[in-house]
């Protein structure tokens, strides 16, 4: 049976595997596949200080180094189910069933759907959650990008840089993005903003090899339906937690309710990261709720060693 | 008049910086010197993911650079007060004025004294709180180091290997310090273990230049008085937040009490990092800190753009 089992080998879970070795914790990192956390989708990142610029990708690799350097144990397998047997964890894997005194859930979460037809059967064929990975594929034709965030001036800026015309629909009449990302994005010569406007059906061509070849929108104001030819559509409109694996409180939209020490509602059980209810979605506060779980795991199991008199 | 007075230059006070930046925030860091953050103190850092070894000092000129790049203003001057006038704060300084919308406190924290005789008299004479400072003057000397948690034995391992001798006193039969933190300090030679034991005293040499020349130490289970000859003591028993300049609602140790967007009880005035009632003190919470901040700082000021009618 192990101290502890880590959920996840993104940023949160990675710095909480640092910190539960540092505290001589029996660890061990449960991972999906070889690269995981959102970030690796992530061009360029300025905002996790003492990098002023470094890709996602990059910064990951030297999360997974640190944390290697550490004398993190991780392993390659896919979560089924965490549930408690009386005081012990049960995790249920794909390659059997593990034990541990304790488990943190870093399991981050994925990009929402639209949930409009043709969305899901176009995925991989034009319909694209992440201009990093599938932006090549769209050098000088003409991409929309949906939402009004900063994943989506983002990525419209990347695109900006690949594609021949880019066409930013956003439900709003003004974007929530960081003032510099959009100042970015207006000056971007090929990027047309469209306010007040929804897409409602994304088309494929009608041939042996289907692709996306327009979407339908909607102007929320005026009522007026369009079509506007594409080549590709980048979807920006939220992210859905990766929690379906436990059950313990989750807010409305499914993320893992925390306390002060990322405890969840079921004693032992804790979350960090995207798939808790962090106030924000960034690098600094996965790496510090993974610190500060670890160190709350840590407390609990010496409270296990030393139980009061009433437990 | 600033949207955003920062007040401190360290690790939560910068990143605070470079968020707020990003959201286009006219913004102003205050430093106390060139030299900011506790953790300039620290020799080798280990726990700040994506650097797995360096040193505080140079991951401190690390966020300066990037918080540089980003177009963070920072000014040095000593921060007397900071109070509301209506919706507007005031920032009082050994230079005059300022006038902010909103402002954040990242004032950190500094080391307790024992408040034994002689402490104070004796500091810079062989009373010290950092082994990375004055470590270099007690080679081939003994020192006493005072606690028992991660701060007292990283510097206790410092010393030892600076020092002839090291004893590492503590008040608890048990140390608090990560695991791994112990081991290391259990396998050094020269580190000599006391522990049911408090300092009551710090005694000096009585000549031209004083200098420490033993500490008197009571067994706290037997009761029993002794004295240690010893040319240096070094003090880690905890920090004390620097949190007099302002008057918002703090816990019985001085630490400014926040909510989960790191707002104190006076609208417009934030808290983080170590001067805030932070679950742990490390970098990886102060710049995670320092990004929560600066987002609500954002929310806030466009709320003060767009009033409610209530308001």
């Amino acid at each position: 049976m192990y101290d502890l089992i880590i959920i996840g080998g993104g940023p949160a879970g990675l710095t909480a595997g640092i910190y539960a070795v540092r505290f001589g914790l029996d660890t061990l990192v449960l991972e999906r596949s070889e690269i995981s956390g959102q970030i690796t989708l992530t061009d360029i990142v300025e905002n996790y200080p003492g990098f002023p610029e470094i890709s996602g990708l990059e910064l990951m690799e030297k999360y997974k180094a640190h944390a290697l350097k550490a004398g993190v144990e991780t392993r390659i397998t896919e979560v089924l189910s965490v549930r408690s047997e009386g005081a012990k964890k049960v995790v249920s894997t794909d390659g059997g069933g593990l034990e541990a005194k304790a488990v943190i859930l870093a399991t981050g979460a994925n990009p929402k759907h639209l949930g409009v037809p043709g969305e899901e059967a176009l995925i991989g064929k034009g319909v694209s959650y992440c201009a990093t990975c599938d932006g090549p594929f769209f050098r000088n034709k003409t991409v929309v990008v949906v939402g009004g965030g900063d994943s989506a001036l983002t990525d419209a800026l990347i695109l900006s840089r690949i594609a021949k015309q880019v066409y930013l629909v956003h439900r709003r009449d003004r974007l929530k993005a960081a003032k510099v990302l959009q100042e970015r994005a207006f000056s971007a010569p090929n990027i047309e903003f469209i306010y007040n406007t929804a897409v409602r059906e994304i088309v494929g061509s009608t041939g042996e090899i289907r692709r996306v070849e327009k979407v339908i929108l909607e102007n929320l104001k005026s009522g007026e339906v369009r079509e506007l030819p594409t080549n590709g559509i980048f979807i920006y409109i939220g992210i859905r937690p990766n929690t379906e694996i436990v059950d313990v409180d989750k807010d409305e939209r499914g993320f893992i309710r925390t306390g002060r020490w990322m405890e969840s509602s079921e004693k032992g059980i804790y979350a960090i990261g995207d798939c808790r209810d962090t106030p924000i979605w960034q690098l600094v506060t996965a790496v510090s709720d993974g610190a500060v779980a670890a160190t709350a795991v840590n407390e609990y199991l010496e409270s296990l060693k030393y139980p009061e008199k009433s437990g």
